[in-house]
């Protein structure tokens, strides 16, 4: 493996996070914050400096990236952008245990929304700023973001892109990666701004519009209100954050056909269909569930709650308006599968991805139909395409990795949790970057009280969900260091 | 398809039923038990002969059996027996509602041993007898007895044999089906004629040792004791128990190679020693967490407690000594992951089977090698012998099918059941063929008080699990009967 290549990059994607280092230490002196707060990210810059410089003494001969230096650059760029990320909490003595400001910054780049905290509304503005604006950066990438705005070629960067952006496809937008990653951060912060909007016309104060709308437009789920949305008790609150939440779990790439008019062509969009029709099915099962358990006095209410729920599960965001774990085990069951669809690829959100899920399902069927008459030609397609066998076999290959992880996860944190829905809960919550669950301490429970042990596996479990398990796995593995290719 | 061939098959198979049902008539003759007892097995015979009668009425032109014929008849049989089966439980009043009867049989045919009953020692001798003997039939396949014993050719009968013993492979023992089916069946008897034997020497009354050496071979796990094994408070019988049942999670290929006399290559077989590392390596972890968690004073107890138990979870046969549903959630986790594996490829357990999980595992973890090195040359192989691609992706179909059915089955219990837990446990328990679960209520908790529709879903649970999910879904496809081919 080429280190020099790794080391180069790192010390560039490092000095990134720095810069960004310096909008929360504006939030301080708008809200004239003691300076304590503002030298806690000052020192998290100089360290983030000293590393960087020190990454970069050595420059690279070639700078070739292959698929496995991307994926090492990427899992590295994370950690590194991850423990660098927590010193401020530590530093500042807002979440003065190092353990836990890592997993509840993991959670904020993954994306994710679980914290540590039982209570956020007394955190300082610059910590709550920096907390939600993880998600903006996070959800589309930290790395296409660092693209976005570096003046690099195109052709070592692909595999940097190809590991980081979720789903089994990426790239096909335009021909050259910078351009792409400009036009989906564009498209992203545009949305993100509408919400901002939306939220304040909902009657919410500016701030916590911007950290709300950071938290839906990267599916994260991280709250300036202990009882996050739900704190507000607006209809209008609720409905917009539901529909925003379902709109950021769609492949960005839909956004873009609307930009070129395309808008037609959309519905034509076979994952989207499943998206779309999922919701709805997963909707109407729970709001029958809750009707007939005597949940709701009122359909609207519990329409209105079951959209949220099911739009902040599957989308992997995270805020809540209610304890849905309070629900019936077969709200809780649905709830679950959601978690493990996921989003869309090429959307923020985590899970196994709606075309991942599709593709597998299909590809099911298919066996089924070979069985029923084996000479028949049998081939997998996906938005009305053929599949290559390699490329199913990929697909399969993942939700296996998915399963076989999920399922390691969940015998790791049994020893801490009380029982095994909270152990299902706390595994699916943090692998698929949700942030809530459905522990019988309900569905917002914090991971407080969780031992060191369980905070690190919870927090990889994080990561490899982000980075969709590969660059993780790799990064562990010794023979990666040991081949030399 | 070819429906005449179907039941053509399904006539002469039926009619063995009826053969088998003469046993049960003599426990009753033996026991001078009341005349109703014998009455009912003997209206069971003849509602069975009038049907074959009727299925037999059009003699089929041509006698080849395809796939999709072979896994249609495997799954008719099976329905069949057990209807049929079920009639003495009603008639004789003694399980005295037919959904209750046909879940009792369905739990004896595949093996499983779940019971709807709370109470069993109160049943006569010839229900017992009945109950527990249709775990020695299911467990090596009711068309593999039937093929034994029947004069037919070995062309038309490949596709049987194929959709009903275990496993991703069958049939390298002997070139000639109808010969393998004998010694198949002549090692089976021999081990079940040595574990009642062994039975009866730890003090065991011959009838309660031959009901339990039944469940043993066939690793089903009905009891003639409410406490199960539990009940004799032996530890000879509980070390007996413990290893037969080992044994017969085995390939029974290995057994016929012991008769050969290649003994040494045994410990060359790659999926025993998987099957004996992951319970070694179960035994350790579970005792470990038991000593931490006090459940026992003593370490003998404790070894000799979590041997049996996870004996009898991985092989799926599903007998208890003690209810470790009581355990560390930990401990449970550890079952429910023994539960889906299962036992070996060829042997009467059910789930996964190791060799399915061994490859899916290899295949895995050859993505990540391909990965680190995309220009390397990467071929699963298992047992020292490389796997096709084909051979790959369909033990990775059936890993899927498997997760996905099992998610519904969860899901559809889901409202019938108390917790996530015992819904889990539920599923596992019936679509692994075990028995034995971690229900809330307590390990060998019995299905009495599930709901109609739970009962029907738990049912096709285990006949699904039992025939390895494909011939359940080609029986309720539409597709199978509208393609002509």
């Amino acid at each position: 493996m080429n280190i020099r290549i790794v080391r180069f990059f790192l010390s560039r994607l490092f000095l990134v996070e720095a810069g960004l280092m310096l909008l929360p230490i504006i939030i301080a002196l708008l809200y004239k914050e003691p300076f304590s707060n503002i030298l806690s990210f000052l020192i998290a810059i100089g360290i983030i400096a000293v590393v960087s410089i020190l990454l970069n003494v050595k420059k690279p001969d070639i700078k070739t990236l292959h698929t496995k230096e991307g994926m090492i650059t990427v899992a590295l760029t994370w950690i590194g952008w991850i423990c660098f990320g927590a010193l401020p909490f530590v530093i500042s003595g807002e979440i003065p245990f190092y353990v836990d400001a890592v997993f509840e910054m993991t959670s904020g780049f993954t994306t994710t929304g679980a914290s540590i905290l039982r209570e956020v509304e007394s955190l300082s503005h610059s910590i709550l700023f920096w907390r939600s604006f993880s998600h903006l950066i996070g959800g589309m990438g930290v790395l296409v973001f660092a693209l976005a705005i570096f003046p690099t070629g195109a052709s070592e960067t692909v595999h940097l892109m190809r590991a980081e952006v979720p789903g089994p496809k990426f790239g096909k937008l335009v021909a050259r990666l910078k351009q792409t990653a400009i036009i989906l951060y564009v498209i992203y912060f545009i949305m993100t701004f509408i919400t901002i909007i939306l939220l304040i016309l909902g009657g919410m104060n500016v701030f916590d519009a911007a950290c709300h709308s950071f938290g839906i437009a990267g599916t994260g789920g991280f709250s300036t209100r202990n009882a996050s949305i739900g704190f507000y008790n607006s209809p209008y609150i609720e409905w917009v954050t539901g529909i925003m939440m379902m709109l950021f779990g769609m492949n960005f790439n839909l956004f873009y056909m609307i930009v070129l008019g395309q808008t037609i062509s959309i519905w034509r969009d076979e994952e989207l269909r499943v998206y779309l029709g999922v919701i709805f099915s997963a909707i109407t099962a729970i709001v029958i569930s809750n009707s007939l358990n005597g949940i709701y006095d009122n359909l609207s209410d519990n329409i209105r709650h079951t959209f949220f729920s099911v739009s902040s599960v599957i989308t992997t965001t995270g805020f809540v308006t209610v304890d849905f774990a309070q629900w019936s085990l077969t709200a809780i069951m649905i709830f679950a599968l959601l978690m493990m669809i996921g989003g869309m690829a090429g959307s923020t959100g985590g899970g196994i991805k709606v075309a991942r899920f599709t593709i597998a399902n299909k590809s099911l069927f298919n066996e089924f139909r070979l069985m029923q008459n084996p000479r028949r030609v049998v081939v997998t397609k996906f938005n009305g395409k053929p599949l290559t066998e390699e490329q199913v076999t990929r697909i399969r290959n993942y939700v296996l990795a998915y399963i076989f992880c999920a399922i390691t996860i969940c015998l790791l944190v049994s020893s801490d949790t009380p029982d095994m829905q909270t152990a299902v809960s706390a595994t699916l919550n943090t692998f698929n970057n949700i942030g809530v669950g459905f522990a019988t301490a309900g569905s917002a429970a914090p991971f407080t009280d969780y031992s060191v042990f369980s905070k690190i596996v919870l927090t990889f479990s994080m990561i490899a969900g982000r980075l969709e398990i590969y660059p993780i796995i790799l990064l562990f593995s010794p023979s990666t260091y040991l081949n030399k290719s």
